[in-house]
């Protein structure tokens, strides 16, 4: 049985007097709230704030990283309960599928998962051994038991892990039901809403006319024409700022945009409407929409996020059974020189507009989102994300963009995460990386150690603040 | 005259606390066998038992990588007595292109070239100078004298270097008499071939017709139908299979495949059986034809690896005077994502099947190949290929794939080398790398000290026999 | 108030026995003179020896760097002072834009350009306070106060910094007057010109056919035929040989080139000249003149540079209202296989022939770049250009580069810059950056340091003069 330490001085480097700096850093940031600009808990929890059900069901099952690696190994996802589309049977009992997470958990040695797991474990929970075959069971029981108690509520969680404001994402479809019964509540927790309007704007999306006709519905606009579905978005973005939003989300496949003469987006807008849309038009609209986007947000404050550069559900048969994020999507290369210029071109140049570039490619950080944010005014660069929100990701990471971008067209750390108990956690890997960052350029005299102390205070609180207006 | 020492500590960290960490852990590693699973040297070799000619001949000829950097430096390739094609006259004694390469040995400083080769006199031929102008006759001499013994034939280094398995790579043309000499002799040298079909699935290869008509001749098969040359294939894999094989392998210009309706297939194997290729025809037919193999190892059980993204024989002018593998192929850029699909699609999730992924393009490591193999039962990622075996090269590839992919979807490591006497030196550079990085995971607490030994246990010996089913 | 300390150990290794190295490394090279084989200093300085005006107009308003961070963060040019091209109003008064920069230097924490700006400070000009919102005026006027001195005239600065020899770059189309007049004049400092023929080569010049007339007139020939233009270049080209240019330099947007036949050539031109160019065609000229410029250097022993892959002039606005240079220039992707193989089959294999690889995406430096340069005869590696040209931009190149092309495939290093009084900065940063990149060599035993002593005189001094043909 090995025990489960949460060392003190993990993720510092390793050399005794850079570490002697990362520690001084890392103190005065480790206690500042946690400010979650990006995400996707889902905001029932704390509508409704029931008790989490169990450790698979809390831990494992929602976590894509942790499926796609035991899938990777042959355990078939019906073997750990996640439920099908199809009405296949699958495991169903939480703790048989706990025990295999158990068993195989020396595949995360080295990865972000079980950094993020084993803090869950240690800090929150308490548990001083290293999950495996043994202590599974024990574990399993011991997490239950906690979460039936008051302690570890969703609220209760929530307060207790410091977190100043966390932003969900909803579709313009949705109702914020949630969101407005969490401000009808008397608890204090600020959780607003972000506008991701993809279900409703790439004609890819399964149910696209059905959503455009609710969308429809939901704002007695007629979408019919380009001019009513302009206006219908607007309402929506209207709505979603009263229940707090501050920023919009797009997740595109590419950073492709346009700026079409209006009766060419009009056009456009038709053939997609009548499904008559030719080959490219569903991306060319998505750019198209980006830009429009972007002049919304010129109107009414809202900062974009860009999420480009994902093949969604690159595995048709865990797509047919299971369903999307189940850890099927696999990132391609990115480009965003040539795709960004129509936007940039109409809008790059607006001081008063933030757009937050976020890429599954880290070869463009050195090569063009650095170069790019380093220019224009309108741009940021968003933290490293998913597959790259880990150690050697949020390295390099730093190193590759710091030179050209500087510290400050960065949009300090997105947790951007489903997995609600271990927010705490990725903060603390971000906080320490960029507190071990800047300790070498201080060792290596290449930054002032009291200015180390200010950039990272904002790395790690003022400029999320700041780039997300909260 | 410099001292050429082989510094126990080199290539460790030399942060002293990451170091002893290091060492501890390469002192376990160090005496495990050599498993081979992936190499070019000649089972001919094996098969006589001649000795070695000279120290040119055996270090300096076929060595691709020492010819490409004098090359590079305006030493031409006659200079150093590689034989020509045309009959051009070259250099006739190796002692003057053993002094060549002395001369301009300090080309290689900072390269694994000079790792390799250090080694190779220091710890085969117990050299204790380095290498250079003053050195050379002394050193050709010695090896020389050497070579002449019975403790530096063939089968005695083998012993000597503690290989365990060695696997050669031959084509479905071969009689692989040389591997049933060495079975049947009373050495018990385990030697196994690599079934690469390479010149009977690539309709670019120079004699693609003849080397068809081979094919029938050697299995009885009627390769004129389509259902004809799979069988062929079938048997010849059964053939190889009965050497000693367990795996494949494919070396590609792009990881393109393809999975073809039947009636498709056939159409496009016909056109290029009659010569009537279209433009894409060869490609398709290559992805094709991975799609094929991968179903074929399903019924045999053999791995397959692919080795892809190589522009061969850039210069045409050292392909027309001096042939194939002389230092001119370079990479180009890597695309998996789209390229592997139609393969993913058939067999992607079949845990019984073990495709091992080779690229010369490191930025498909984190932003492909770990995503991919961080889901795919059926994938895992090869070693760093060639250009990329290396000390730097190895570094990047495990902290670009592990934070994604974990330890256990690579594949252990392969020497990949016609240079049978740098075998060694190449796992040893191996393993060092690996024990540095793991050292580093240790003293940065990302890794338990007890969880790195058995990591480096299965990077060094316990995940090659194991991928490739030795 | 901060103290500016440069710190006699900046940028080398925090880890102790490492920096130990790389101090003794760095204090045999320091002394060394300032080899610039590649810039973009105004030869007019030199020629007047006028004293410069103001901090903002020496230090501020010509770098790039600085310009182009300031209005990432909404600081528009015109309150910088940066002149228009359309006649608008900027800000007048010099102080005002260096009290801007104070204001805003924070920004540069972690970038080159505060590294090379401090050591302008400190080390130029003797101040020994940080730049901030405080000590701007006081820094401002002592500045002033030394430019109205006579050591701070361009020759004086010139003898100071040790430099040997400077090469400007010039256009086939200037009268290299200024070159003329600092050969008459009695000062010993060695200037020499650069031919960089873009502005008569690249169709996509504005301007480009009154360049081609002003050609013919300053040549004689007729430029009407291909011949004549060729004939007209390597006129100008022993011009600028006769005024001490030992190498030719070429901005092109890919790396593409070509080796048509003479007719198809003639006629590519012929559409060109008539303003007829097809899609492709202006990019399929500057790829053919790429090879004609090989074969006029292997004629007369001018070395090339190619500088590729950048996306210029990308924000519109700027360039209509600031014009060119002020930071909207961003990379792109980079292809060298594919693209350099039409000149690399005309004479690549030449060793009289010097082709120096300059790229922005570093990508291919491990892929393309260093199997390339360390295959052919005529091929080197430019240093970390533009972006790059940083700390840890100058760690990834070595790091990516050596072990494939080795160090003596590589060119020395180039400030690359027209602020004038940063050059030995820049020389100091990546001087200390190799010197700590052999150091770690040195320190995991992977080179000798006497060896180290070798390469680190070679990668800061040797290797310039010699690639160069200084």
């Amino acid at each position: 049985m090995s025990a489960l330490v949460l060392h003190p001085d993990r993720l510092f480097p390793a050399e005794p007097g850079t570490r002697v700096f990362a520690r001084r850093l890392y103190e005065k940031v480790a206690p500042l709230p946690i400010v979650s600009p990006h995400g996707h808990t889902d905001p029932r929890w704390f509508a409704t704030n029931a008790s989490f059900e169990n450790a698979a069901e809390l831990l494992l099952r929602p976590d894509h990283y942790l499926l796609r690696m035991l899938m990777s190994q042959g355990i078939p996802l019906e073997a750990l309960g996640v439920p099908t589309a199809d009405g296949t049977r699958v495991e169903a009992d939480p703790r048989a599928a706990w025990r295999l997470l158990a068993e195989h958990y020396y595949l995360f040695r080295g990865t972000p998962s079980k950094l993020w797991l084993d803090w869950v474990l240690g800090e929150v929970f308490g548990i001083g051994e290293q999950l495996d075959t043994q202590s599974a069971d024990a574990i399993y029981d011991l997490i239950g038991q906690a979460l039936a108690t008051d302690a570890y509520r969703p609220r209760a969680l929530f307060d207790r892990f410091g977190i100043e404001v966390l932003a969900t994402t909803e579709s313009p479809l949705d109702s914020l039901e949630h969101h407005e019964a969490i401000r009808a509540s008397s608890w204090g927790g600020r959780i607003i809403t972000t506008y991701r309007p993809d279900p409703v704007i790439d004609p890819d999306t399964p149910g696209f006319a059905a959503n455009l006709s609710q969308l429809a519905e939901l704002t007695g606009e007629d979408v019919g024409s380009f001019a009513g579905y302009l206006r219908a978005h607007r309402l929506r973005r209207e709505f979603f700022r009263s229940h707090g939003a501050t920023a919009t989300d797009h997740g595109h496949p590419s950073a492709l945009t346009a700026d079409l003469a209006l009766t060419d987006a009009e056009a456009l807008y038709g053939r997609i409407l009548r499904g008559r849309g030719e080959a490219g038009d569903a991306e060319l609209f998505r750019g198209q929409m980006l830009t429009e986007m972007a002049r919304m947000s010129l109107d009414d404050g809202m900062v974009m996020q860009l999420h480009a550069g994902v093949y969604r559900n690159h595995n048709p048969h865990v797509l047919a059974r299971f369903g999307r994020d189940k850890g099927a999507d696999i990132p391609v290369a990115g480009e965003f020189v040539r795709g960004l210029k129509p936007l940039l071109d109409a809008v790059g140049n607006e001081p008063a507009l933030t757009l937050i570039l976020f890429t599954l490619d880290e070869d463009v950080y050195a090569r063009e989102l650095a170069p790019l944010a380093g220019h224009y005014p309108a741009l940021r660069i968003g933290p490293p994300w998913w597959f790259h929100d880990s150690p050697e990701g949020m390295r390099r990471f730093r190193e590759r963009v710091t030179e050209t971008a500087g510290f400050y067209n960065t949009a300090g750390f997105n947790d951007d995460t489903r997995a609600f108990l271990s927010i705490p956690a990725r903060h603390d890997v971000a906080r320490r990386m960029d507190c071990g960052f800047l300790a070498r350029l201080v060792a290596e005299h290449r930054l002032d150690e009291d200015e180390a102390h200010e950039v990272a205070h904002d790395l790690t609180y003022g400029l999320a603040k700041r780039t997300y207006r909260l």
